[in-house]
């Protein structure tokens, strides 16, 4: 069982934002991000609008979820709002003479924006402070890692479940909503991201998408899925070979496979985010093949299935304990294929832990 | 087989734009929702930014997306950007000395608005223009019409062969997961929500999630799902009453349905949007249950699920000859359960036609 997310849980994040708002002199910040809100307050609908000050919250919702965020919400008070959620905090910002308020930009469209100043009126100052709560949200605390670790999982275990059917004539799309029907069949919410099976020449896109194709003999398949658990999303790519591989597949697979191994291990707390995808870089360097590597290394994962940190060339952000990151090396060879193994990693003090520990080396398919 | 849309159906979409462009003196539209430029120009990538002139039309898209643009984009102009999209563009307008630009502020967000408008600099005017797009894809075309027909009845063909399975004791989320795996089986893309199945008390919620509960005997089941074919979602809700219902629940239940049947009739051309919510809501209101209809009647679908025209109280656009809109009264009655009936349906000159032609009929299962 997972553990319940409590009154606590949220009041420990709500507190920690509270810190960030302190230090920078920000009386209130506007939360319009709905995965920030879901992460602050455990409500969980497709609208709503949070408004956090030094001592409380605040959130606007409409009708339809006035009963679900009562029930859902801790920390803050839930108001119901029926001629838009944001013109009724706007409202409230008037009423109570509020001076300066934090936004993020980056949640926020030019239209929402211009509703809300235009209603909260002139003697209100807009300070724009973007990506606070993505920066807490990029350390996972352990309610966080258990959903993660549990998608992994299910993750993990469908794949693997699903090797016995991978064969020539199969269809990408159909192995594609095979594996998205036994995630839920396992007890996930669904797929995180819209599965990716891409075989042969499609594989040498690193954004392909499941089609119709038939596998092939001889073809490399490239298979990318994860499953979300209670909002927490897992990331994981295999890729198998149908037939005999030739010398020059297994030497791409094994330099691939070699190349996450020491990314993998560059995972530590205190290691700068680029470290890890230097030590990808240069394994594929040593082989010759890093020119066919056209993508950074790895990403956050939790609530979204890319957020911080990155692991990106030359990336200083150091890794933190806690941090949940997927290690994704590859390489794409335009009319032959492509090969990518990735793993989500937990990042703590004894070191990576992988949380999708599907077989990478059943990767030959007779 | 659906027809193709070929370079003369995105060249028409873009002259429609066009002559818009001219009557409101905009010399150029930038374009940011990928909703709006796979209408325009077919193409269906996760990220590009399109620019159209009272001649031309350009599309940025990053290395990624290069190959696949050139292949899909009609009637514009592909340039690949490595250093941000919308910055190259920004840079595009600056080199050219473009001195007015329209844009949509419900497709920008603050913060890309700040990169755009720096980098493109102080002599370009910027000048809000929103939902030209959205207002021209309000009316359907042959095409879109022969997509949004598919899904429907691979929606209702979906749930008509799911209703054998429907009994106590079968947890929603099954049901739902099957009807998504189903849904791709009958060649649909996949969903284009996620799919709800609420039962019992949870059906009174309007937006209630599919979820672990277990379906009993003497419950309302409410089943609102929709598939995806080439872009383009159909929109469906039935519910159904698992035993024998009492005279309560059969008197809710044919309410809903004449609410239903006499907004679908009021779907006629010309006829204000306002007017089919007002054709619900009185049927309702002489079975004295209109207070439980705690939202409007009805939407466009199309590329969106929700999109123009909105079937709203006092609503006075007019409906016009292919638009398609859904038409879903329900009643939700806290502690007790929902009903709620919904199609998705034609407007033409021969009157509404219904593309979700699943049963309403049979909707007590034994």
């Amino acid at each position: 069982m997972l553990m319940e997310f409590t009154t606590a849980t949220f009041a420990a994040r709500q507190e920690r934002l509270r810190a960030e708002l302190r230090e920078r002199r920000l009386p209130w910040l506007l939360v319009t991000s709905l995965t920030n809100i879901f992460y602050l307050t455990g409500f969980r609908g497709s609208a709503g609008v949070a408004l956090f000050g030094a001592a409380d919250g605040r959130l606007w919702v409409d009708p339809r979820y006035t009963l679900q965020a009562r029930e859902q919400a801790r920390g803050v008070e839930v108001l119901e709002e029926r001629r838009g959620i944001l013109r009724g905090c706007a409202r409230w910002l008037h009423r109570r003479k509020v001076r300066k308020v934090a936004y993020d930009p980056a949640h926020l469209t030019c239209a929402e924006f211009d509703a809300l100043s235009r209603e909260a009126g002139t003697s209100l100052r807009w300070i724009a402070a973007g990506g606070l709560v993505e920066e807490m949200r990029a350390v996972k605390d352990p309610g966080e890692i258990q959903r993660i670790r549990a998608a992994g999982q299910v993750t993990a275990s469908v794949f693997e479940g699903l090797l016995g059917e991978v064969r020539p004539g199969v269809r990408e799309s159909d192995l594609a909503a095979e594996i998205e029907y036994c995630f839920r069949q396992q007890g996930a919410e669904g797929a995180a991201f819209e599965t990716i099976v891409a075989s042969g020449a499609r594989a040498a896109l690193p954004h392909a998408r499941s089609s119709p194709k038939l596998l092939e003999k001889n073809e490399l398949v490239i298979f990318d899925l994860g499953a979300i658990v209670q909002g927490y999303a897992a990331d994981m790519t295999r890729t198998v070979f149908l037939g005999e591989p030739s010398r020059r597949v297994r030497t791409l697979f094994a330099g691939v496979l070699r190349a996450q191994q020491e990314a993998l291990e560059a995972c530590q707390v205190e290691a700068p985010a680029g470290s890890v995808d230097a030590a990808a870089r240069g394994a594929l360097a040593r082989q010759g093949v890093d020119r066919w590597f056209t993508h950074s290394t790895g990403h956050g994962v939790g609530l979204e299935v890319h957020e911080g940190p990155r692991l990106g060339r030359g990336e200083k952000a150091r890794l933190r304990s806690g941090c949940v990151v997927t290690v994704e090396p590859g390489v794409y060879l335009e009319g032959f294929g492509g090969i990518r193994i990735e793993d989500t990693v937990l990042v703590g003090p004894a070191g990576p832990e992988i949380l999708t520990p599907a077989t990478k080396v059943r990767w030959t398919i007779a």
